[in-house]
């Protein structure tokens, strides 16, 4: 069972203390750009660098004592990995983390930063879970899944709380979908609050299995991880694929050209550092896969660790 | 006579419709690192891209209508430039600027996109004076000087008074220093409203001309221009030094190593894209030039205008 709005506006009342109330960013450049008007919710600006650390404080936080003496475990490409370790330093429990090999220097420093204890694995969701399995095995931790969590799926439909409560008369949010649990909070959200509000999800073509999956009615997984966003790098989830069905509008594909140039575009004029898979939602409108003329469009940019050293248009 | 409070709360008031309330931002990295709590007004996410909006709109809409008439004129390193040319756009009459050959390309773009008429000079303050003088002489034009102007410190001291309001309890404000247009309004913002918050002015050594001319108590000319903070590279005004030397608590200087660091390290961890100028007071706090531990300080985040294709820690 996905959460229900209340469910989310408990776990908002749970993390307030914990976590940053991101500002409304606009651009009266980018808006006669698109002729509409946008409303970027910055979770760049969240503890941690992003969005996860409003699902993994909600989940570290609903734990019974006892379940939290064990400490908590998941598998993750990174954000949510230093957000959950960071819930879990603040409860004071332990956090073991198991990650791609291939996950970015700048995510990994993320999770030692807050004390996670990392075990690397091969870059793909198998090896991911089975690695995963074992560290929960040997720790008695209890598993904080990424995406699949209810209580994670509740914490991210509070970034679009406050971006509903914060934007009036928006007429939709552009949500990025990797497994799916930020998509699935928002549209809930929405759906309780505000349902004439479409929600369209985007994601790379490079990682299209959420748009095959909803054309097809089915989950169709993800074969290649070739996208430069590396937080949606992969298959949506089985309830968030469920909630998706019910709940939003579309899902539309952009190109890697597109997530490159729109996350160019939103550091020389936003002037916001903002990572490959939160550039996904704005290269939706760069590429002309939405219809923004005219309407009230609320972006979430959902997270902002890059390396500096390797900017996608920097000479190697 | 330089304006009074009651001249920022007017200005405040005139420029509302037409600038951003830009969102003051906390990292509980950055606090961690230097045992205080740093409160970050980004005005780099203002209109423009820099601080410089404030001012420029408020002398603007200062004029009367036969003023306004003949238009508007500067001289400029840039984002004042950028400023008054769309200040000028939406008052709906011409802006004449004058800039520095060696004005960075994206602050040249800047201008040119809100409608300005540039002439080009040579890279120091004689030179700008003089083709500005010449320009006025053909026009008629109104000038709007970048810093010495009282509308525009006046309206530049509306920052201030934002980050003063949405930030109880300050007991600092760092604010970079070029011409100090920007900090004579901090100033005379603080004094009039919470004269207990200490105002630091902070400048790059290589342009030390305002830490000079406050130990001396007389104006100290800028020599060299070889500071990476490009809007920095200006003597302070006379009446901008008078109320710097009235009101100001101390002036420090930060090295270029420091600049590019603390630029690097907003970029990286507060997710923010600043100019070198506008990381000149973070610098000052990771050079220790400043005492913060313990202590709430407000830091002015002046602009965000750079060219992403030639950020300073890139391999050329």
């Amino acid at each position: 069972m996905p959460p229900d709005l209340a469910a989310i506006r408990a776990a908002h009342a749970r993390i307030r203390p914990h976590i940053h109330r991101t500002p409304v960013l606009t651009s009266a450049a980018l808006d006669a750009q698109c002729g509409g008007e946008l409303f970027f919710k910055c979770e760049n600006f969240q503890q941690t660098g992003a969005f996860k650390a409003r699902g993994a404080t909600n989940a570290v936080f609903s734990l019974t004592d006892a379940e939290a003496a064990r400490g908590v475990a998941t598998h993750s490409s990174g954000n949510h990995a230093a957000a959950l370790a960071r819930a879990a330093r603040l409860r004071g429990i332990p956090a073991f983390i198991v990650m791609p090999s291939n996950s970015s220097p700048s995510k990994i420093r993320n999770v030692e930063a807050f004390g996670g204890r990392i075990t690397f694995c091969a870059p793909n969701q198998q090896a991911r879970e089975a690695a995963c399995a074992l560290v929960i095995a040997e720790t008695g931790a209890a598993l904080i899944h990424p995406f699949t969590d209810d209580r994670v799926m509740a914490g991210q439909g509070t970034a679009a709380l406050e971006l509903l409560e914060d934007t009036p008369g928006l007429d939709l949010i552009l949500c990025p979908v990797g497994g799916g649990g930020l998509l699935a909070g928002t549209a809930i959200a929405v759906r309780g609050t505000r349902a004439q509000v479409q929600v369209i999800a985007v994601e790379p073509a490079e990682a299209g299995d959420a748009a095959r999956s909803f054309r097809a009615g089915h989950i169709v997984p993800l074969e290649r991880e070739a996208t430069i966003a590396d937080g949606l790098r992969t298959t949506v989830g089985a309830p968030n694929f469920t909630v998706m069905q019910e709940l939003v509008t579309d899902v539309v594909t952009v190109s890697e050209t597109a997530i490159v140039a729109a996350m160019r575009e939103l550091w020389e004029t936003l002037k916001v550092v903002v990572e490959p898979s939160g550039a996904v939602p704005y290269a939706a409108v760069l590429e002309g896969k939405v219809a923004v003329k005219g309407r009230r469009t609320g972006l979430i940019l959902t997270g902002g660790n890059v390396d500096l050293d390797a900017l996608p248009w920097m000479k190697k």
